[in-house]
């Protein structure tokens, strides 16, 4: 990702790790995987938003594939979570706040580097967005389940609305780091009060509705 | 998609919006998606062939990523669902004439554009049923279904048989607009019989064969 | 794929066959399909690890892809295990042989793509890794399974050391048909003595453990 500065670059790779564990902690919890699975479906959680906006930008190879540093703290994060996941799970909390920390800096960096490459505004979003959620929704696919972040919680919302902060600032002439920190805020708050208060986007309507049909 | 006339610009829109409708549709029924789910869901169903189809032509951005027409009819397509989608089951019948409109000009337009790059008839004919059957495949992975089109009806048969008559038309020096409606015609009209008359492709001998096993 | 020797050719095209054998066998018994069902599943096994390939190494199209012998025989294997999959049951320890043979050409020939366009040893054994287990992952999420690979059995692992001792060897100065063949046959034998004595690769330590918990 085009990361200007040391403190998104920093950013970016806590974005990373914190996707890695937490796809891996997830693959550890929900089925019987083995260390090779484990890391695997880390590295997806956090490579594999950056690779599908990659090839829709025609921006191959991905830059998350070629960065050795990207790869190396993916598989780090899915290795530690193999190694003491089982030790983790009280620290649920912090790892909500480096996974949004994660959202926010993939959001509104893959919206950026859309505009970088002259794609428009609609784009821009989708890609911004796509970045933040691709990873997590491989990762669902991969293991079985439909991905959470099409059926509940406060997820997609906030990266579309930091991509698209991000994407309104930069037509208003405002860029830069504090820019970006400012969008990338935007989408981290809204995500951190949807956990807090367990918000989730509306539902359709349909016949029986109101029942728990949650599997 | 190269689409050289109004007429085939507007059933290729067509085409997109129907499998959004589609896509957004069997999402609405099989999984308690939210809002974004829904018409997430629905844009990959309506775009998801034509970004494997440019992928696999090299063709990147893909097209029905860069031609925001494209995008908002999807987007469009899966609000509506969202909105009123438990007020269409009695348009059924309408959504699948539309669908099938769009899976004979997915096929066919794809079929030409791999020629149009210079690639052989097999990868031709390969490409245009990707097209036509790919958003689809992605839609049924991403809720957890195994894909339709691999288990019944005839739907990726009448593609493949749209797509190789576009083909042959070219290799016989016809093609233009009446080659094009006549090879989207047959793949059309064979799709149409075949939901007629509740046709399925042939599936393989094995032990038990001739018990219901549905799921 | 690479292939400098028409012995390196017939094993790579050996090693497609099987896998579209193979990953059609396991659709036939897995679920109602049909035999474009079948034949896609066998295709998407065969060539679906080159084509991640290619896109990760930006090496579109991919070769797997243009290439029409790979094509024909991968629907050939395909085709085969549609018509008589039910006869092919005993035949189990051959495609075994035959599947280990692809798992072992491709994991090294995937390797040596990435060192020739000039990526990292590390990138050059994640794509090794990918080319050789990526089809079997993509035959498993479309037939609603967590992929196998994931999960048991000494697959990726094999795929890996293949891949790492022929990046080793390159590195050493030896390289050509002898590195080859050498790799593959390490990657080669580490799989079949885990095939034969039931090796897996470790699991994650967790509440309950030990219990059986397969599905």
């Amino acid at each position: 990702m085009s990361t200007a500065t040391p403190l998104l670059l920093v950013l970016d790779l806590v974005g990373i790790f914190a996707f890695a564990l937490n796809g891996a902690l997830v693959a550890v919890r929900a089925e019987r995987l083995d260390v090779f699975g484990i890391v695997t479906v880390g590295m997806f959680t956090a490579l594999g938003g950056g690779v599908i906006r990659d090839v829709l930008l025609d921006a191959l190879p991905p830059a998350t594939f070629v960065d050795w540093r990207y790869l190396a703290l993916a598989a780090g994060g899915g290795l530690i979570a193999f190694a003491v996941g089982h030790l983790l799970e009280r620290l649920g909390p912090t790892i909500n706040v480096l996974d949004a920390i994660g959202l926010s800096v993939f959001a509104v960096l893959g919206a950026y580097k859309a505009l970088d490459l002259g794609f428009g505004v609609l784009q821009a979003i989708i890609v911004g967005t796509i970045t933040a959620v691709g990873g997590g929704t491989i990762r669902d696919v991969i293991i079985g389940r439909v991905p959470a972040v099409l059926r509940s919680e406060l997820y997609a919302i906030p990266a579309m609305i930091g991509a698209s902060c991000a994407i309104a600032l930069n037509a208003l002439g405002i860029y830069g780091l504090p820019a970006t920190l400012g969008a990338a805020a935007v989408c981290f708050v809204i995500r951190m009060v949807g956990v807090r208060f367990d918000l989730n986007a509306p539902r359709p309507r349909r016949a029986g509705d109101g029942t728990v049909d949650d599997r």
